[in-house]
């Protein structure tokens, strides 16, 4: 080959190379694995090709694809609502909790016990049309800002795992969204945040009313999209078992134990928050995001643990490295 | 123009005319109105025009796009499942009516009542593994044929329903069926029948319980996708309310009024079964297909009502015109 041609075809190798579909993401063991399995699965020759009709991917929300400290986005929304509202339900104060959120200072649902947030977050959305609450939840997300970050919420996706998504997708994955918050709140939030549809949205579910060709939410759960709520409410929507499955706390385990229990290639993994520095350091001792059996599984089955701290180069979109 | 150019034009304008989408379909008002809708929607320099992640079609299965006489199709399989498991359920004896479809000919399931012929649906589907179900549905589905027209129920799918879908998904459409049978089986047969993939299909579901990294289905139904269940299933799946809705029933008025009460261009319509010599002929007496209420809405709301006999050109695959 002589010297020119040469040249054209390292710099047309250092173009390709530089094409790094995960630039978020530190040249760790975590970021190679990512990679090698989208590569086994989408190529023919091998015997670990997954047709696309079953390139499942899902992500569970709160603290694998944005913050979730001091407190769920969900619940933080559901608060502000209930001090907003709390004039049209004086029924409201027959609940001693809800009083404290009513009353109190703006973080005052963050001590309460996690089934009292979430009854919270139940009782702002009952009685409401779909149209309704969708307006308030996009009203309230443009307004307010995290405590410590200074930003919108939906600009604290992490960037390493929208990468992830995009490249997922390129490579001709589904990719859904699993969460145990309530779905009308989540389904505004993913697709501002995230870029996932509606309809790739599965999580918490209430019991409905139609009426007047109108959906209203009712006060009483449907399904919890939590622990085993969720490979039970994928089965629901999708039908399908994940081939690759991330989250980052107990209530993801059921769903990265079906995910791995499938034949063929599987990827499970867990994102650890271990980065004070960039973000927040919480495991097992942490209520929010509470990580101990699903950290002792990952271990024990060798399912990818991704060290926030190690393994991203970066945290949010356009923060410093 | 000259006569040669003139001539190639009027050979390009028939060959695009013969280009039709709906050839199983007469020149009728009712298909005129399905391509203008299309058109409509699509045509980015009219007023009318949908955002294609909004257009969402949902059509019902039984009757509207296969044959449901003389039973639904499912519980024609919940039949044959039970009389085949019966000697590992001695638990079935204790109920009268499936002591009825054991003991009794193929057709026993028949006279029952609706309340009943379902419940043999939910025992047959519990307990068994999703994988264990839907492999005895495809089997089943592959042995037996349909009483009068001796064909597997897989090819009785309505040839001008399989035009339409296609058409609207060229158009960008999300296609979605939305059945009151449960998704076990129904999926199976979407696949096979109608080439509606798992994740567009909406349909009666059963609690399921994780274990063991498996889900399996209890006996306990978590929500009824008939009636109201259309609309609030559709919600909680989709998360858009549909901009073209078509059903046969009673059971799918819910959907229609939904479907039709959302801002800018919908459409609503029926399958009326007006065509005893192909198909059936059945509306307000059937208890099979009930469609009383929802055929006079169709008419008080000017929604489009589909006549087997007269819109259809041809009926099934391959069936001749």
């Amino acid at each position: 080959m002589r010297p020119l041609a040469l040249l054209a075809v390292l710099l047309l190798a250092g173009c390709n190379a530089s094409k790094d579909p995960l630039p978020s993401w530190n040249n760790t063991p975590a970021k190679q694995a990512l990679l090698a399995f989208v590569q086994k699965v989408t190529d023919r020759s091998t015997p670990a090709f997954v047709p696309p009709a079953d390139r499942v991917a899902v992500f569970d929300n709160d603290g694998t694809l944005w913050v979730e400290q001091p407190l769920y986005v969900q619940l933080l929304f559901a608060a502000s609502e209930m001090k907003t509202h709390a004039p049209q339900h004086p029924e409201w104060r027959a609940n001693p909790n809800f009083v404290k959120i009513i009353d109190g200072p703006p973080d005052a649902i963050l001590p309460l016990a996690p089934a009292d947030q979430f009854a919270a977050g139940f009782a702002v959305h009952a009685g409401r049309t779909v149209e309704e609450y969708s307006t308030a939840a996009a009203r309230w997300l443009a307004a307010n800002e995290h405590p410590r970050f200074h930003k919108p919420y939906t600009q604290l996706a992490y960037q390493p795992m929208l990468e992830l998504i995009a490249h997922l997708r390129e490579n001709g994955f589904q990719v859904y969204s699993v969460t145990g918050a309530e779905i009308g709140f989540v389904r505004v939030a993913n697709e501002q945040a995230f870029g996932i549809p509606r309809q790739h949205v599965i999580a918490t579910l209430l019991k409905s009313k139609f009426e007047s060709a109108q959906l209203q939410a009712q006060p009483d759960v449907l399904l919890i999209d939590d622990g085993d709520g969720k490979p039970i409410s994928i089965q629901n929507v999708i039908g399908r078992r994940p081939i690759l499955a991330i989250g980052n706390s107990d209530g993801d385990l059921p769903m990265l134990q079906y995910t791995a229990a499938g034949p063929g290639p599987r990827f499970a993994a867990l994102v650890h928050h271990d980065d004070p520095d960039r973000e927040f350091a919480y495991d097992r001792a942490s209520a929010v995001g509470h990580l101990d059996k699903a950290l002792d599984a990952a271990t024990a089955n060798g399912w990818t643990i991704l060290s926030m701290k190690n393994d991203w180069r970066r945290v949010f979109p356009n923060s410093p490295q």
